[in-house]
């Protein structure tokens, strides 16, 4: 696809978070590549509201949004959890409308997170877990340097009731 | 050590929170094995009985106690997601107060937990993460039939800032 479209990324808002919900029922449903599915988040705004609130004032908590024409078309995270034994380890996660695949929004995301984990000098180590299927997305995350640790038998299911492998994929932050 | 006590294992129960999070505390406490340090679970009483009451009512979680002269000594639990895609997957843990190690405890919860996992039908791969230098743990999986997948760097830090390796864990049920 050779079309390019204006993307604005930004942190996630509080009051992004009626239209955040919407945006991943529809993405859930879209595609059997992520581990969400078409019932979404299964929060209500007023909690995902809150959630958004505290990853605003976490320092190793991040959540962004791509935008295009104002609307969100894409979303983008990094999760900690606050307990200091693991508290450099964050979890990335990304996930785009279907219409926006192939456009160089993963990438663009990818950067912005990257280049807020290595400020915040805090997380040292990003993971996430990929279908072993989800070619584009792999070609992604090696790209950005992220290595393959384990393949991980029954590490999802897709809808029609298959195991499927995942990856395992890292990168130190140093 | 060849003392032996009389533990009674039953699933937790809203009423147990109180005491649960005094617990966990105390082993967060004792040991830099767990992810769990002294500031414990961060929720509150309340917060925590819900999550037990839902506990109970989940086809795929489980949380039990275990108790010797009707005090809570360890608990044990496996935790899945209700999303259909990873619904199969269980996380393992066990912790125990430091004065109840090396007395079974361990393995009379893994028995309850494996074979409520096999009843439960849904729950097809177990899973875990456990420091590579806590042997003892490492093991108690082995003996279950747990096998290691994949040795994660930086996977935990020690109280001292060093970083520590982990193993991934795992076996599949049938």
């Amino acid at each position: 696809m050779s079309e390019t479209v204006d993307v604005t990324i930004r942190e996630s808002r509080p009051e992004d978070a009626e239209e955040l919900l919407a945006v991943t029922k529809k993405i859930g449903s879209e595609t059997e590549f992520l581990v969400l599915d078409e019932s979404g988040m299964s929060l209500t705004p007023e909690q995902l509201a809150v959630q958004l609130a505290a990853f605003q004032e976490s320092p190793n908590n991040l959540s962004l949004v791509a935008l295009v024409d104002g609307q969100i078309v894409g979303l983008g995270s990094i999760l900690a959890e606050s307990n200091r034994r693991v508290s450099h380890i964050g979890e990335l996660g990304i996930s785009i409308l279907k219409e926006y695949w192939g456009m160089g929004l993963g990438s663009v995301m990818m950067e912005e997170m990257l280049a807020w984990a290595e400020e915040t000098e805090i997380l040292r180590r990003i993971e996430l877990t990929v279908q072993v299927r989800n070619q584009r997305a792999v070609a992604l995350y090696k790209r950005f340097g992220f290595a393959i640790e384990a393949t991980i038998p029954r590490g999802a299911r897709s809808d029609d009731g298959e195991f499927l492998d995942t990856y395992l994929m890292s990168i130190m932050i140093d």
